[in-house]
């Protein structure tokens, strides 16, 4: 447990369903009154759900123009955000807005950051390059995952070198961040089973961190309280409002522990996953969590006993029992929610595993986040639990 | 429960014991590194503890000149304010550093945006009336109280009109707030006691209240199961640096519930006790509170047995007797903490109930806020149980 930490988020954050309608207002509380031009930055499911016009009128009504654009890919590049940069400074806009998934979010965040430093992609790139405040940024998740909308972080992802890097600044975090379930309720069932579980993993890896502090742990603890009692209902019925706005603002309060205190060794051991063989970040996180949770589990008996207090788990037992059921909660949600328990699906064998838990323990800043030290041969271990089910 | 909710707080947030010697890197980290000269804002027993001077270093060392003024008297008056105002402004500083308790953070927010927005105070005074944000402000409370660090209102006093009334803007949020509980180490016990009191009323207040929601829910309950396990080891033993920082981190977010929800009617009721009897406004919340607390109970059960599970009362027997039972550790508490429990102390007597009820009502805000409606009998019959026991 850190004796100094911090916290720090979007500058306001609007919740409720039906609060996008309500978009000018939360300008106006903001400040941000003088808007004239945004550009909005979608995804192609997003403009089809009508979601995306939706933007353009409520920003009409405020006199406010508007330029939808929909180039950015998942899991954007550098040439990729770059091209779209072009768009956006051509249009003249004075004002970006983020609505849809972690990709597009995270796009967002550095297009506002590029206008204003004047410096590619690729000098800012890192921890704490960017020097001036970006334009005015409105994030608006249609997932409810990665947090994004307010991490300080952003990734973009280098192909030529087959990695993703961060870029870490306060000033990514967004002026106005809006949380309408609505959104999220025509998401396909895989990804809200996969970006919740990454939401999930965020809370609980924040929570048994080393870094893990009163701030993340607050959030943490609700985040996993919120998540845990509706994943399964917004999976099997995604039209439930309800269920819905527990996930985003469970997701959110995922991405503030992780703000506060990072993740841990499920998140380095999953990007390797993501980047050699296409296993999505959510899937890739939930497949790992029970794993290395139950490796973690001696150092954590405390912690994982709180998390079974949040998570539903009758409080009786000892707290080693209680830490072992909250590892087969986990385990019952992944099956109930579809999420593939097996590496070989992806087409993983065995003689990847070395180089796998090379590159997962190279990921240092959170393998050092994580509550007990992994050997290679301890990450190779559990790397082949999930080849041997 | 409100459906469309928002949270709003200060741009960065550092605690931890002796986080204070790292103010610099704090302003670096929040994009401040420009200020050259500060207005440091205090009150004398401030400086006595050397804090007001220690800040001075601190800033010395980060090449930042800075001047300390104790003029702001305990609620500060428009006319006080100004004064101060003049020699903040004639100094040329470019920013403001208040460390104190809430008047002075009140007087300081004040300050910053006095600065800015050229007009009197007497303009700005109400809801949304400030225009322009103020200059960088860093919050540093040395109670644990009133939350003021992280609420988006100022209170003046108009002594002709004998009045308070409140500044509310999101601009009156710092951009730095400072939770070092070494601080708060050496503050009086009937200090500790009254803001604390108030600290614990304004979690539980926005927790029952009608405007509460998922945010405020957070706060509120963490604030009181933080505020509950430490009120009265750091009132007893002032130096445990565990249970002033629970109590300084718990105030906090009492401030971010109430900025969410608001307080209700033991709030509303205790303004005219400050106002005609110099009651303190901890003393006078917390007189109030399990009374206001037992009237309100029936509309509430559910909610106060939600406290009852935090504040660290078993859960057994019904939820009305959890309820009974959130009260009766109210009136121990206030008991142990040596808080008068009776209005005659200050020299108040049934004939003066009649104008303080009529004052209460008055308050609508806050009495719209409560989740039972008070009727001026109802009012006075509480006013009354405060004079009889
Ligand atoms: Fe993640
Ligand atoms: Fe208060």
């Amino acid at each position: 447990m850190k004796t100094l930490y911090h916290f720090q988020t979007a500058a306001r954050i609007e919740a409720g369903a039906h609060s996008l309608n309500l978009l000018g207002d939360h300008l106006d509380q903001t400040g941000l009154n003088q808007i004239r031009s945004v550009f909005i930055l979608t995804q192609p499911s997003i403009v089809s759900l009508g979601y995306a016009d939706q933007m353009k009128e409520v920003l009409a009504e405020k006199g406010i123009s508007s330029e939808i654009n929909t180039d950015i890919q998942p899991e954007p590049t550098e040439q990729n955000i770059e091209e779209v940069f072009q768009l956006f400074s051509e249009g003249g806009h004075d004002a970006i807005l983020g609505i849809g998934g972690g990709s597009v979010l995270d796009a967002a965040k550095i297009l506002s950051v590029l206008k204003t430093n004047e410096k590619p992609i690729s000098a800012l790139i890192g921890t704490n390059l960017v020097e001036k405040p970006g334009v005015p940024l409105v994030l608006i998740p249609t997932t409810s995952g990665t947090g994004s909308e307010v991490t300080p972080n952003a990734i973009v992802t280098f192909p030529e070198k087959e990695l993703k890097i961060g870029m870490v600044i306060p000033y990514l975090l967004p002026s106005v961040v809006i949380l309408d379930p609505v959104l999220t309720t025509g998401l396909p069932k895989a990804i809200t089973a996969a970006t919740g579980m990454d939401a999930f993993t965020h809370a609980l890896e924040s929570y048994i961190s080393n870094k893990a502090n009163p701030f993340s742990d607050m959030f943490a603890l609700e985040s996993m309280r919120l998540i845990s009692s509706s994943i399964q209902e917004a999976y099997h019925h995604g039209d439930n409002l309800e269920a819905r706005e527990k996930m985003l603002i469970g997701a959110m309060y995922g991405g503030m522990a992780l703000t506060s205190a990072g993740t841990a060794a499920v998140h380095a051991m999953a990007y390797p996953l993501g980047g050699k063989y296409k296993i999505s970040h959510g899937v890739a996180n939930s497949m790992l969590l029970p794993h290395v949770t139950a490796f973690n589990a001696d150092h954590v008996i405390d912690r994982l006993s709180d998390v079974a207090g949040v998570i539903g788990i009758e409080p009786k037992g000892s707290k080693a029992s209680q830490a072992e059921r909250v590892i087969r909660k986990i385990e019952e949600w992944t099956a109930d929610l579809n999420i593939p328990q097996n590496l070989k699906t992806f087409g993983v064998s065995k003689e990847d595993v070395p180089s796998l838990a090379e590159a997962a323990a190279d990921v240092k800043r959170l393998m050092d986040n994580n509550p007990k030290p992994m050997s290679i041969a301890e990450i190779e271990a559990v790397y082949l639990k999930l080849l041997d089910m």
